[in-house]
């Protein structure tokens, strides 16, 4: 294995982006970095392990895009522009070293020029197991952040994209065929940078999707004391999450599998407007799944037109929610 | 195992200080902190793994204590005081959670208060190893960051402390009668911080000792581009890494063992008068032990007036140092 200081020498310092807010890069005991006028920071930190957040025969490269994008994804669900980051890597011996680096490098690269994100520090360790924490850091404008706990009753509540790719892209993983599309969505997720950006002064609160919809929405609920109506006939599904949830019978799949990395947010209904053209500008759909009401906190009523599925959501709320929660 | 979002609430709140910066603490996708005017933000990062950096049976007060203080050591190196750290934990199953937890957030919490530094967020995952991750943040004066790349010829070389302690703590584990205090060093070693911050404006260069003084030094040796001469006489140890010194016949042990997490820094001649007010003012003793000369960059000569021990070190620069660099 080659030694930290070739590691970072070969891999790391060449990722960085040209920033000249960065004094002292890596290469130091740590980095310095000026801080601009009338922002605050936000910080944020993620864990990605092996055999419990991705699966050990995933590429360096997916590894490294995702540890980053998980980072960036709860940076815009601030409202944070990305502006740096620190990697903490651990590595058990036996990989092929070099290979195996290189292409994490190059993974973790490409994704940090896309969102103009710079290296600027971290520490690599030998471990039995592969492990990756990744603090990033953006600025948001002063007390602009989006938080968790400022919905308001009567405020609707939207996702982007589509719900529950990433959860079929991990099951469909040994099976490829005809779902690269889904675990494409798994292995490098796009954190919503651009949107989380659009978002701030407009949206009353947000979060990212990444342990399931539902959780995900709960939190803002809890922190904001309220409760929501979700609508189930309006969650965007793929025609291919949706017959997989019929196959297993499970019409909640996709609000609870997680590793979606979309946003969730509210938005006063007087502001919803807004949201056409900053779909239209960044190119990502943006759905109305329900409406916050006032109610004991974190409560969510699952609705539906279709008596079956309302049925279903009956029994689901009373005994299959609280484990997802 | 408690959820994570049990562990946080019971375990991590309660570990903040009363600091008007962090804007959003804890319970968010991020932290918010509000930035002083005419700063710097340094940032270090440090990863401690069961089994490699402290051994199984460690305390999980001490695991606490020593994960944080090797980050405000890296803090102290720069002279920068400490704000803010974030924290990656990643548990394996079968610890008593609570128990453990408990203690290992009272380890954190004692050091985090006695340095004033905010626990703002992070990240709680189960693994298969014990694993913890601090990115610590602080602040320094615009462009006042002492470096490693800017030690003068001619300046003189300090050390704060005794080296060896840490080192010997390890070797004495399963023999602690007598080696209370080299144990105690090893597992809750003091952060040098105040010292740190005397020396903005008057040390040239600094590092913190971590992996050794040779190999800590040499990285300000090659950062600066100039060589050293080290005065094996004036190390400064205590009589119990003396007397192992001897034992195992190795003068060097104190200057390889590293787990000392002293500042080694460069000062210019007409300063060190400085640092007899500071000595005292910190009650932390500062030896001189060498001086930066003319040189092919990263090379250290030992001296010794002991013609033995001369004769030893010369073997030790042909065949021994490699093997620590």
């Amino acid at each position: 294995m080659s030694s930290e200081f070739a590691i970072i020498e070969d891999y790391f310092k060449p990722i960085s982006v040209n920033d000249s807010a960065v004094v002292i890069g890596i290469g130091d005991d740590g980095a310095v970095l000026s801080l601009p006028s009338n922002k605050q920071l936000v910080v944020v930190t993620d864990t990605s392990i092996e055999g419990v957040h991705f699966p050990k025969d995933t590429q360096p490269f997916d590894i490294a895009w995702k540890s980053l994008a998980v980072n960036l994804s709860d940076l815009a669900a601030m409202g944070a522009k990305p502006a740096f980051f620190s990697l903490a890597l651990s590595l058990p011996t036996g990989l092929n070293q070099n290979d195996w680096l290189k292409d994490f490098a190059l993974g973790l690269k490409t994704l940090a020029k896309k969102h103009s994100i710079s290296l600027v520090g971290g520490d690599t360790t030998k471990s039995t197991v592969l492990s990756i924490t990744i603090t990033a850091n953006g600025w948001v404008d002063k007390d602009k952040a989006i938080l968790r706990s400022t919905a308001k009753v009567d405020d609707l509540i939207f996702v982007s994209g589509n719900i529950g790719d990433g959860g079929l892209g991990l099951k469909k993983l040994n099976n490829v065929q005809g779902f690269q599309s889904a675990i494409q969505r798994l292995n490098r997720p796009n954190p919503r940078v651009e949107l989380g950006l659009k978002l701030v002064g407009l949206a009353s609160s947000a979060i990212d999707i990444s342990d399931g919809l539902l959780v995900d929405l709960k939190h803002i609920l809890d922190a904001s004391h309220v409760s929501a109506n979700v609508n189930l006939d309006d969650i965007p599904m793929t025609l291919e999450v949706k017959k997989y949830s019929a196959e297993i019978n499970n019409p909640f799949f996709a609000l609870t599998c997680g590793d979606d990395y979309e946003l969730c947010f509210t938005i006063p209904k007087n502001k919803q407007h807004v949201l056409q053209t900053i779909q239209k500008q960044l190119s990502v759909s943006l759905t109305c799944i329900g409406q916050i009401v006032d109610g004991k906190k974190g409560v969510i009523q699952l609705k539906s037109n279709h008596q079956h599925l309302q049925s279903k959501a009956n029994a689901f709320q009373v005994e299959g929610f609280k484990h997802f929660v």
